[in-house]
């Protein structure tokens, strides 16, 4: 499928997004922010989508947010960047920040070239980062008078620890993956030409082993904690969904596979089969 | 002493807590999970515990939880895993997850072999994990149709980071000592000979070097603000417990032994010598 | 400039604040805290002052609390090293953690010799940390008698994990600079005599790079986040000021730099220009 600024593929149970404007190195504009929102929403109510899988077309993998109208593109309101967003994606006050985060399927950012400003923060609440050799990336906020954006504030400590982020925040400059590697950004470094065939196979294992109501729990438990103050708390949700999963038909399969060593059949589907504790937030 | 699924030893400050259903490959049961609770509430309690060694008997450390009722081992309200754990345990409502985390004794999980599912995860709020170059861990729970419990969203994330808590979580994989290691879930890899006498090395140099009310303040002071927001509202914690604490003899001897150049002789009870800003906390 | 316990200097935008009790290797007193306080709210006030760099005179960085009353140092409601405390720096409660906290100007610390006790967590709240090769470093309070202060359980763990915070605070021992290079609690470690110069090559990138406003409120974004516990809420924040500071002089002149190709060359003031969204939290 094709878009204003994406290409969508499903194949296997894993929707690839790749950002398509490659003549501006994939740059980021408002349209973009909204439809990566919905490639999100749409692949967390598609029971045919397992794992989702973020990459850019061509040398880049998002230049950062458009600066093609000069040394004014954040100005008068940032209509092309900013302006349009919030009217566009009235279902979500946060944009694709909160399409990610919210989404019940895991998500990998294969960063196959440059990731600098938005381009990178976008991959945050992303669950998976690994990234070619050649891949460039930057917290260039402060080198364009801006400060990290799109919940960066949030996210990043959390991945790759304050002092780290700081460091990356406070130089603003452009560093190769293998600096990312050692930061923890990114988990892995490959070849360019190997890059999507390893997101793909991590994404494959997750389709094949794994029961597709357990990773949408999974994902919402750990990131949705990550903030929580009393760990006692976890104990109160992570106890009764367990218990209700003990009788699910998923839980019998994976049960009997382990006991039979073969790979499970899960039959779950994150549309109908969510438990009943689910959401156990209230962010009324 | 021995208990149905436990053998417990106390020497020279240090009590050691194996898991004792070496046949089953010590799987988890509701009672283990009864008999591990009480075990850290009387390790909580008892003056003459300073540090508590978890480990298990025989070749694994905890396989997890027992399924050989077969495929329906967490079905019809789980009795034998869940069931029974709320009614045995009135005390202690998180059960063995939070019996370690308000014991005020340091734990060390010396992981001596197999630990998957609940076998890993009642680790997590232990406060140093060894393992043998033998072990094998697993977040297995996604390829069981289950879901990370024990609290295991709130510690794994703090332990290792979201980005790797995910990567195990997803792939529910089992991985051996070294991943651990280099994944940080685990501090230190021996050979198998060597494990329990390193867990004892660690708990010897607390036993003999440090103040037990020092140690049990510390416990209780960075698991308790690990998810708290503000850091000044630790200032108004620390502050006056450091005050208070100058004026007790265990101070007086750990800066006179300091300034003689000799081993400090602590004479604090934790039953009786907390100061009086401890528990700090409400969680009414 | 010299007080009682510190020698300050300021030169290319970069402060320079130097423990100076030499004779008693630069050890803490009530004194020193008041003293350091004001340093960083004058940092924090003063627009000459874009980065602050905090190191020690002589052989040592700071050797901890003063105990040259010997064994009575803490005792007696502790006058020498807590006791006017409060009564001197009424403007913040929270002593020099706050002032450093809540300081928009990034700080350093070159660690240059021996830092225990006080002498290292006080370098906790500060945002880079690098240390000789001949330093020795310890959070020696539980063989004392005494407890982690200065805020430092909110901070050790997230700088360097809770598994780490622990294991160094429960063992109380002095390690050296291989060890806290390891452990994540310095970034860098250098030859003793490079060590300034690398700490103001790290402060000149920022000066000569970066927008002031967009360095001070990356500062706080990060900080005042990093305990927050839902992501969603930094989007109220994150988006308005970029959107704020899209028409400001600093944006204008960081794009067109970008796109010229040469190094920006910034305005803006933190005295007079953050966006009115800053202080956006409430600490009444």
């Amino acid at each position: 499928m094709t878009t204003e600024t994406l290409l969508t593929d499903l194949a296997d149970g894993v929707l690839t997004v790749t950002l398509n404007r490659p003549d501006r190195m994939n740059a980021y504009t408002a349209q973009m922010g909204v439809e990566l929102a919905e490639a999100f929403q749409q692949a967390d109510e598609d029971d045919a989508v397992r794992v989702v899988i973020v990459t850019g077309h061509g040398r880049a993998f998002c230049a950062g947010a458009d600066v093609s109208d000069g040394a004014d593109s954040f100005g008068g309101g940032g209509a092309k960047l900013f302006g349009t967003r919030t009217s566009e994606t009235r279902r979500l006050k946060g944009g694709f920040t909160e399409a990610i985060f919210t989404c019940r399927k895991p998500s990998i950012a294969a960063i196959n070239g440059g990731a600098v400003g938005v381009g990178i923060t976008m991959t945050l609440p992303m669950d998976i980062r690994i990234a070619s050799s050649t891949a460039k990336l930057g917290f260039v906020f402060a080198r364009r008078g801006l400060t990290p954006e799109a919940g960066a504030a949030w996210f990043l400590p959390r991945l790759v620890g304050i002092s780290q982020a700081l460091r990356w925040c406070y130089s603003g400059k452009v560093f190769d993956a293998a600096e990312a590697l050692r930061g923890g950004l990114v988990s892995e470094v490959t070849e360019p030409q190997d890059l999507l065939a390893r997101a793909r196979e991590i994404a494959r294992e997750i389709v094949e082993e794994t029961s597709p109501v357990s990773i949408a729990l999974t994902r919402q438990l750990l990131w949705r904690f990550a903030g929580e103050s009393d760990p006692l708390a976890v104990l109160a949700v992570d106890g009764p969904i367990n218990l209700t999963l003990g009788s699910t038909p998923d839980v019998r399969e994976g049960v009997a596979a382990f006991l039979e060593k073969r790979r499970p059949n899960f039959a779950s589907k994150v549309s109908t089969d969510m438990p009943p504790q689910y959401p156990w937030w209230d962010r009324s």
